[in-house]
């Protein structure tokens, strides 16, 4: 079988298996969700060996230690999977919910009911507990799923998808409902997201360079997790301190995560009393500070930020500043330099708040909060597949009510058009 | 200018002005609609001038007599491009409705709210009366819109637009809210469905090949509205009189829309009865048939169906017909060969009903109505901008409310992430 067939061959299975996993009742997932859970609890110590096997051949390959702590699968974070898919089960339904009904003059009776979208090919990095997480939330929405993870978690990931269909299989949970890629061929990837019609929707979750990839190759519908240049924006009449908490806890609190801070604009009218403030707390954390001239002016030991400062995601402890003469100016720099993805101001005004919500294109918008909220769980939204960056379809966080679509319902009693 | 350095300066002034047409009131929307629908109706002179430069052309260069008619604007069209309007501009203004609010147990409040996409492609083909619809939907929701109409409407397109521009502008429209591709050079389209990041969406509207272009070419999302392969599916429990009915509709009474019937499918049970009336119907209608080896074996003077008659959208008087064992055939045969645009069942059974309508998987399912009935006017969305066979961001028709997105606002008093 050649790589496009092995793709095509999976796409078709997965298709099977969406129009069984549609007429699951609520539950019915439930429980095959709980199925699925207690199989990666029952099956721990197989999944460790296996994990042993990954994390042998990584050192072997000289991977860094932060990707091998991102690779183990400790007792902790297998409770942490089983934990997730309990909570997955534990969701509301989406599927079958109406979204809006109405009735027609003519008699025609209309509703707007959630569907599956029906084949989704999820292709991820190294961490293998995304694994389960993916996993659990197709099923939960009555999506078919295809996984392609890191090369790197191989043995992790076969081990987990196979437990979670045997475990799935045990409670009513149709074959080829959640599929692994096997092989770890570069090229399945560019197989597979170019299935126009049989995969209904791809998302990459990993590195820019990942997301780019899928893009560029894709025939498919992708929804984008990219990167987050995150703003937050200190207006005249703040509270300066609580914009110094927001911006020690944007900044400082997890520097690696797409919604951390990476630009602080700051008001001409306090950034004299605001900036010392700020930079001596951040520089006590640690963090690189990189400023216009006008920043530089007034805090001394600041690097001068370039153009590029402004448009990237450092993720990590580096922080560009630049003082903006107001609440327009600071609207104009996200909108044209941030990456759409998170958006804070701090300010006492209801006003200019709500221009800055208005007017920031960002899937979220925060006022008087960290940029850190933005997150499904956060949100209370339950487990997130992503954070989208995208406008289609879906912004910003991405629950399990994301991974679907409409269909549109009319029942009549012989109408036709005339 | 070369033609991208052209294509990417509509992008730009369309972008500036998607973040004016963002803070403008529902209110002020309304007015600058119903300028720009009174500029039509008094500029109708010189509309109609310039529309018979275009037909004029178009006889020249050959163009058929059904093309020419599209093409045509008469008094009678011109009146419903401007009640068109008027009809859009009191549709309720869906940017800023609240579409979910809660709070966070942390005393967040959230609120997912509706907004403009940002700036949209629209690519269309001969009829120049589309111009004023596209126009009308993006300044009601918001959104820059960038027109790019078929080369035989040029002249007609460019009053069009410039008469739209100037009524909106009397009334508040942002300049470059409604740009008209100037050059009718074919590669115009290639680079502006390209410009990835500075348009938002890209909406094809034509025939099959206009599509697959825009889609080949597209760096940006496409939302398709692509052909319509529906069927109606006459159950062994049907009201024949009723089937007859609506098959007579949906073949007849318009067969060159996307929402007309293309293949028949009836149950081996009632086969023997239904076929022979609906065959003496269709045919004096003058619909050629085409059907498998059963429905032959019924009805004589049938030809034979191939494999790609079910792929086939006729957009004229040809009927498939198909004699299915029952529903699960059906609907097997549907989601195989369909394009899940729109399907209709005829049946006096509640089960039977519930079950095609969750498990064919299109835009639109009906139970007892004609296909025909796909359409966002027939719906009460208002005016439509197209009929999406996409499944994510919108399915089936495509109201004002579908050009826009939504983003989620976070309202705190200092909160930070622990």
């Amino acid at each position: 079988m050649t790589l496009q067939q092995e793709m095509k061959s999976l796409a078709r299975n997965a298709r099977e298996a969406a129009h069984k996993l549609v007429i699951l009742s609520a539950e019915q997932k439930k429980q095959i969700l709980s199925s699925m859970a207690s199989a990666i609890d029952v099956t721990r110590k197989e999944i460790k060996v296996a994990n042993d096997k990954d994390i042998q051949a990584g050192e072997k390959a000289g991977l860094s230690a932060a990707l091998l702590d991102r690779l183990r699968l400790t007792d902790k974070r297998i409770d942490e999977m089983v934990q997730g898919i309990r909570e997955i089960a534990e969701l509301p339904d989406p599927v079958g919910s109406i979204i809006e009904a109405w009735d027609r003059p003519n008699g025609l009776k209309l509703e707007r009911v959630r569907v599956p979208l029906g084949v989704i090919a999820f292709i991820y990095e190294s961490r293998p507990n995304v694994t389960s997480d993916a996993a659990a939330l197709c099923v939960k929405s009555s999506n078919a799923i295809i996984l392609r993870g890191g090369k790197e978690a191989i043995y992790s990931n076969q081990i987990i998808a196979k437990v979670l269909q045997e475990g799935g299989r045990k409670a009513g949970l149709p074959e080829h409902s959640v599929q692994l890629v096997q092989t770890t061929d570069r090229d399945a990837v560019k197989e597979l997201v170019q299935l126009e019609g049989q995969i209904d929707l791809v998302i990459p979750r990993g590195g820019e360079s990942l997301i780019r990839a899928v893009t560029e190759q894709a025939r498919v519908p992708v929804l984008k997790h990219f990167e987050g240049i995150c703003h937050v924006y200190v207006h005249e009449d703040a509270d300066l301190e609580m914009a110094l908490k927001i911006a020690d806890n944007a900044k400082c609190q997890r520097p690696s995560v797409c919604n951390a801070m990476e630009t602080l604009l700051v008001s001409e009218k306090v950034a004299d009393e605001f900036l010392p403030k700020v930079a001596e707390l951040l520089k006590s954390r640690g963090v690189e500070l990189r400023g216009d001239e006008k920043t530089r002016s007034i805090v001394s030991d600041v690097k001068l930020a370039t153009e590029k400062d402004w448009r990237t995601e450092y993720l990590e402890l580096i922080l560009s500043i630049r003082v903006v003469d107001g609440i327009d100016q600071a609207i104009s720099h996200i909108n044209t330099y941030g990456s759409k993805h998170t958006d804070a101001i701090v300010s006492r005004s209801k006003v200019a708040q709500d221009k800055f919500l208005r007017e920031v294109d960002s899937g979220t918008v925060l006022a008087n909060a960290s940029t850190r909220f933005a997150d499904g769980g956060e949100f209370g939204l339950g487990a997130e597949i992503g954070i989208s960056t995208d406008k289609l379809h879906a912004r910003g966080p991405m629950g399990v009510k994301d991974l679907t679509t409409y269909k549109y319902l009319v029942r009549g009693s012989g109408q036709v058009r005339g």
